[in-house]
């Protein structure tokens, strides 16, 4: 442990691609850009992260299921705006073995074109709907871009996409906004601050009415967006023939809405609440919540810690590091893999049957007592994990920046970064000239929100604020 | 629910595809050979089995991981045995959006080509060893055989791989050894029979220097490979330059075992525990351990229904069926989904404060009392875990057949299939020469159990019995 790792988070990438690597998050020499190998610790986290997630939708009526990852071309085809939207980045196989394939297969970069297939034979009749699925899988999107651990890569290692099928567009419309309240229930408990946006027109899903993003702020100043929620209107049911029979005994085409999360928004936490010390997780996705240190070797010393790890272990996900390495040594190395509470058993501790809890998010210490652990333990992580959102709420508003005119929405940009709001007329052709001048890209707007500023494009009436960011 | 599934167990296939379709396991109707879409009731029930297997790896010290899906050809094709085992069935991706790939891709057959180059990075002391990862992912091997769904596909939908390096010969073995029970507790778990028999030199797996095989026998007389393990050797390890550090100073090759199973055994659960009604599911992987019938529509007897739910739902997975189906729809169509226990509930029970229970395996019935009831379950669920299995264990000795020459052999596998025992010399072009006349598959032989009998192949003095079958 002499060369320790030196982070200073002002320098994010490098900060980030650092301590992914010490903690064992994900390694990022994979041989082929954009792929990644998930660790022990970092898969342990991404798997707490995903149980949430699951919990949420299965609490919602949606059922989880897994479809074939690759698929014919012929099927792959059939919505024209999406085939449009994904050609450019799709994995084409050609050939199996020695022989060339007679049609070519696709690998997944999302999967509606796999599953309303099927959906075109599970529905029937008004009484099958809706239908709410979704899978946690790897997709692939073979972008041009740099790529990032989690926040942009070619593998998507695990792409929760949900599917779901409705007989009215009303139903449609009320599972969307459900879908956006969950997916922001979801972002809450990962502590992440966000704003949930509805995307312009020219950038929406491929196929899609119209979808709402959610996004947050990295510490760079990009803007990254967590999930889409996406309504897919009657496109998708009329190109793969998902069909009802109504109470009215008429037949009609369904309405679709889909929505996707991924690791991005695992890494977006790690990214927000990180320091120059390392990660710091929030208390529900650590994969160790607890670690007990033990500051001297003495017998007595080392059968204490296993007494706590007995208290603690039914509530709590707790280690003890008995290695050999030097105390010091030891707490930079659980700081750096972010585990919240550090509790140190030295010979003090046990003469005066007391622990010293030291908080990885303030580094404060204080003393407390064994009959008092669990209920400590279970108050210190709540305490911990407002404080981690606080902090980074704080950040989040303070980039957020309104502006009047182009002109000052670029110099922002380029200076402070973050999320730009700009006054803007409503029309197309305006908003994404507006945000091609800035450099940045038209995040979307909140509806509910107007403006009576004048569009700083077109100099006409301003009708919504435009949100522009740079994104990573 | 007018036209009734009609199901025969005797014609097993028919019966396996009709009862995966009816109970929402699998659907078959994807357009694309050998690749199966898991429906929620069984993806849970996979889910179930995987979480055992997660268990048992992880008390033995694996750590879960996740590893990119594709390789590059570059790194694909460094073990020359393997290369040539897998290259027939790989899927090549040559294509990326419109343009040629300069290296073609490789999708995943298993995956030492990809995690292998990572342990030569992550490996570098014999501090770091054993060093235990496993994985559950879907992978692809293209096989020109007909498909079956779970016993034979194209894309596995669950591969458990997990793969080990050890700083000597001994430790390898070792860790093979105990790997091989781990599997025999996993399928006893399972309540599957099975046999665990050391591969053939020629059948052994590529790039390998031996393995042993788990076999059970499906109701229709072929025999099915539940799962593998595999000793390495330094194969891959010189192939992929993964060295460590010894404590004398000197740098040595490490050796590598790894063991997979996959739905391959979920699969064989389903075909051995099912009768002419449908699925039987042992409870530890049943969806629903218990179905709640009421057989009125009775206020008082809905209302009962919901208060056994919640006696029970703290410890098993119950639901209660309120649709509008009649009683005995409602009993069939349970069954066929093979729920273990149904508990029906009407007016004469309210009355009398107790429920009658119905066992899914042998049909029996009986009354239980409400302060009973959790026990009861308990006991029950047990106890049909145990005659499923005895039930199973009883048809799989009973398929296995001794004789001493190949006449015979290919008489038993023709009429009654299952797994012959053959005396055989040992000697390899023999032992593959026997098989092929016995139109059968050399399966393996268990080391410990010589024979004195003439090989049945040349007519030298017998060492093995090997042990040959037809495969699904």
């Amino acid at each position: 442990m002499s060369d320790k790792l030196k982070l200073n988070k002002k320098n994010f990438s490098e900060w980030y691609d650092k301590i992914l690597a010490y903690a064992d998050i994900v390694d990022d020499r994979f041989p082929l850009k954009g792929a990644f190998v998930w660790k022990p610790y970092g898969y342990k986290a991404l798997s707490l992260m995903m149980k949430k997630m699951e919990k949420l939708l299965e609490k919602d009526g949606h059922k989880r299921c897994q479809f074939p990852m690759i698929v014919p071309m012929s099927l792959f085809k059939k919505e024209k705006d999406f085939l449009e939207g994904f050609t450019g980045e799709t994995l084409r196989i050609t050939k199996i073995g020695r022989r060339d394939l007679d049609e070519e297969l696709i690998v997944r970069p999302t999967s509606e074109t796999i599953i309303y297939p099927m959906f075109s034979l599970w529905i029937r009749s008004y009484r099958d709907l809706p239908l709410k699925v979704y899978q946690i899988v790897p997709i692939f999107r073979w972008e041009t871009k740099m790529t990032k651990p989690m926040l942009r890569v070619r593998e998507l290692a695990a792409f929760k996409e949900a599917h779901a099928v409705h007989a009215t567009l009303e139903d449609a419309e009320k599972n969307f906004k459900n879908m956006v309240k969950l997916y922001e229930e979801f972002h809450s408990f990962l502590k992440i601050p966000f704003i949930s946006l509805k995307t312009p027109e020219w950038d929406t899903f491929a196929g899609a009415l119209y979808n709402y993003d959610l996004f947050t702020i990295l510490p760079d100043g990009k803007a990254v967006e967590l999930g889409s929620v996406i309504n897919l209107g009657q496109k998708f049911s009329k190109a793969y023939d998902i069909k009802y029979m109504d109470e009215d005994e008429k037949e009609k085409y369904c309405y679709q809405t889909t929505y996707g999360i991924s690791e991005r928004s695992f890494g977006s936490a790690l990214a927000i609440h990180g320091d120059d010390k390392g990660l710091v997780f929030s208390s529900e996705i650590a994969p160790i919540q607890v670690v007990i240190v033990p500051v001297s070797n003495d017998k007595i010393v080392l059968d204490r810690t296993k007494v706590i790890r007995e208290l603690l272990e039914k509530e709590f996900r707790v280690e003890i590091d008995s290695s050999d390495k030097t105390p010091g040594e030891k707490f930079y190395h659980w700081e750096a893999k972010g585990v919240p509470i550090r509790i140190e058993v030295g010979n003090k501790e046990v003469e005066g049957n007391f622990f010293t809890i030291s908080r990885r998010d303030d580094s404060s210490r204080h003393k407390i007592y064994e009959k008092e652990i669990v209920k400590e333990i279970h108050s210190t992580l709540k305490d911990i994990d407002m404080k981690l959102y606080e902090k980074a709420e704080k950040f989040f508003l303070s980039m957020i920046t309104n502006v009047d005119t182009s002109g000052e929405a670029e110099k922002v940009l380029k200076e402070k970064g973050g999320i730009i709001r700009i006054p803007w007329c409503g029309d197309n052709s305006c908003g994404k000239k507006m945000s091609e001048d800035i450099v940045g890209q038209a995040l979307g707007i909140d509806e509910k929100e107007k403006t009576d500023k004048k569009c700083a494009g077109c100099g006409k009436s301003g009708k919504y604020m435009l949100h522009i960011g740079r994104t990573c």
